[in-house]
């Protein structure tokens, strides 16, 4: 009934078939010894790819609840917090902040730009009574990456948190949560984990945890109090979702054999050959320091980027990312996370070719691809 | 290498195959008409499951995400709040109105007896400035039902919204939000539904909409405003768990072919089949006003509850329910919801006879069963 389509969005990313095939086991309860054996493994698993000796935590929601988890587990009403902004996902902390009455200085470049790491030194220098930074690893918006790894020495010799929104670069980017310094590193689980949407990850430092005590924004579902409880028998405050779980112990299983140096080689790899490709159609490249974990590509002037990404997924088999917020329309988007090969990056760059030819022929003459 | 294990607790319950099945189905994008055709049609089937005509909203998180979605979106720090407590969910609601300062006036009574739809009537009166009264239709923890219908009345002579937890009762205890008065209904995915654990739901009164516009206690990812914008195009704000979303469909079209009174029947059918069975077995029944939804059934003097539930499960392949809260390891707990057939309660009457025999055996020889 399905025909076949060759899925290379930034989220949700392919699952590979032994991940679908452990969803489609017989259901069993989750207070149980095999379930807190299961839960157990995977939570031990995550700290490998997480690169973190601190507890990962596993919430069931979108990655967007993580991101609010981060926010109302470590601050009170009215503090001051520094937003990195440079794209969909950076707007979404500010937004998230200025929901729970945070006094949220904003630190904004324009979409596609990168935000340079002194310019976080110099924005926590005139604001040192700062909680947190929000920041983003990968902004999907636009493909930038950010130097996670210079913004974490700034902010690691401040009082403040470094809290980076890491959804669609782990294990995809190398991130490397302890060496770095990051406190608060949220993901999710449809990205380089390579299974379905609707487990959100959070891991916490030492430091973290400190302002957590302090914390007053109310919150109930997201608490990290009652997680880290019930998290010293391997179990969760509240019915977590049950085949996500046994998805991931799969897929962690995968990236434990391959290793996480091979996973952001291997990324990588797809990525430089993405942006060789899309040079060589002529296009533009719109991140001015790309992610390995997407390609961000300017449409061409003339052709109508909304078209070209639904004929690709309607007509031709592949589905990519169009623009999002203000690049609506304007780029589109091609993954490289997780269980995608050199052979889908083969077969995209062949129908982008052919259907920006043909758009081109229809919208005018004078387009040239 | 999964042994057979037969999985009657009330929740997560057991998942048809061709429910299974869908989930192993190869992943899509959600921004896509495709998704939107398929969460068009959930969301319209899903209201003839809640019997009302009013929007059902879908969020990706367990019950008790829709628990705390059903406070922050319809009150304000300092309301009162009339709670019904009357075991380990009602407590919760509790729990959840203290985080967010609200002023909660408890009814309470013991677990396993019931709140009587006059006392509602009389703490009404008594507190005319209430916003709200949060209730349960089935106490999973003890299994009584609540009527939910000669409360709603009570409440629906004054200004306040009842908001009832619904998370084990739908699809399972006859539940008429609409002809009933429910102002809002909340519920869970791995219940009656017959689906595994991660997506939960919220219907909404025109009543409760209009507290809505008012309510000043801060949200994110759980703010109806956000839901109700992109549900006008078939879509949800953040990444839904799609896999669970494929189920559904599945699910829904069961209970369509079987039609909601025939689901009410059959399951009213399996509990008074066990309830008999047990009373054969000696056995006394915890509830005072049973549901449909489970059983709840005394463990016998002299028997460990813990090890009852704990021998059937990992010797006789068969999990029920212990004891939840003060409960613990005083009762069990058998589910008739959802994919449950009467051949699996003849099975766990029988695997109770036989393990009550053993203990009984085992821990004193003048315990009789």
């Amino acid at each position: 009934m399905t025909k076949r389509n060759i899925l290379l969005t930034p989220g949700p990313t392919p699952v590979p078939p032994e991940v679908l095939r452990a969803m489609a086991e017989p259901i069993f309860h989750h207070r149980t010894p095999r379930y807190r054996e299961l839960f157990r493994e995977v939570s031990e698993d995550l700290k490998a790819v997480f690169r973190t000796a601190q507890t990962v935590y596993t919430f069931t929601g979108s990655g967007t609840l993580a991101m609010e988890a981060s926010v109302v587990n470590f601050l009170s009403p009215g503090d001051k917090v520094i937003v990195l902004e440079a794209g969909k996902f950076g707007e979404r902390w500010t937004e998230i902040a200025k929901r729970y009455q945070l006094n949220a200085i904003p630190l904004k470049v324009p979409y596609g730009e990168v935000i340079q790491p002194d310019e976080v030194e110099r924005v926590l220098k005139l604001h040192p009574d700062t909680k947190a930074v929000y920041g983003t690893h990968c902004e999907t918006s636009t493909g930038v990456l950010f130097d996670v790894e210079a913004m974490a020495k700034f902010v690691g010799k401040t009082n403040a948190i470094f809290v980076v929104d890491a959804i669609s670069s782990l294990a995809a980017d190398r991130l490397e949560m302890d060496a770095w310094g990051v406190d608060v590193l949220v993901s999710g689980s449809q990205k380089g984990l390579m299974i379905p949407p609707g487990l959100a990850f959070l891991a916490i430092s030492k430091k973290a945890w400190a302002l957590h005590k302090g914390a007053k924004l109310p919150r109930y579902y997201v608490d990290l109090a009652s997680y880290d409880k019930s998290l010293k028998d391997w179990d969760t405050p509240f019915t977590p979702a049950l085949t996500l779980v046994l998805a991931l112990k799969e897929a962690l299983g995968r990236i434990k054999k391959e290793k996480m140096e091979r996973v952001w080689k291997r990324t990588e790899e797809l990525a430089l050959q993405t942006r060789e490709a899309m040079k060589r159609l002529g296009l533009e490249l719109f991140a001015k320091r790309p992610a390995n974990t997407l390609t961000a590509v300017l449409v061409p002037r003339g052709i109508d980027g909304e078209k070209l990404v639904s004929v690709m997924r309607d007509e031709k088999g592949l589905t990519l990312a169009g623009g999002q917020g203000e690049m609506k329309g304007k780029i589109f988007r091609i993954a490289h996370l997780g269980y995608i090969t050199t052979s889908d990056i083969q077969m995209a760059v062949s129908v982008i070719k052919e259907t920006l030819a043909e758009l081109s022929r229809q919208s005018s003459p004078k387009v040239q691809v």
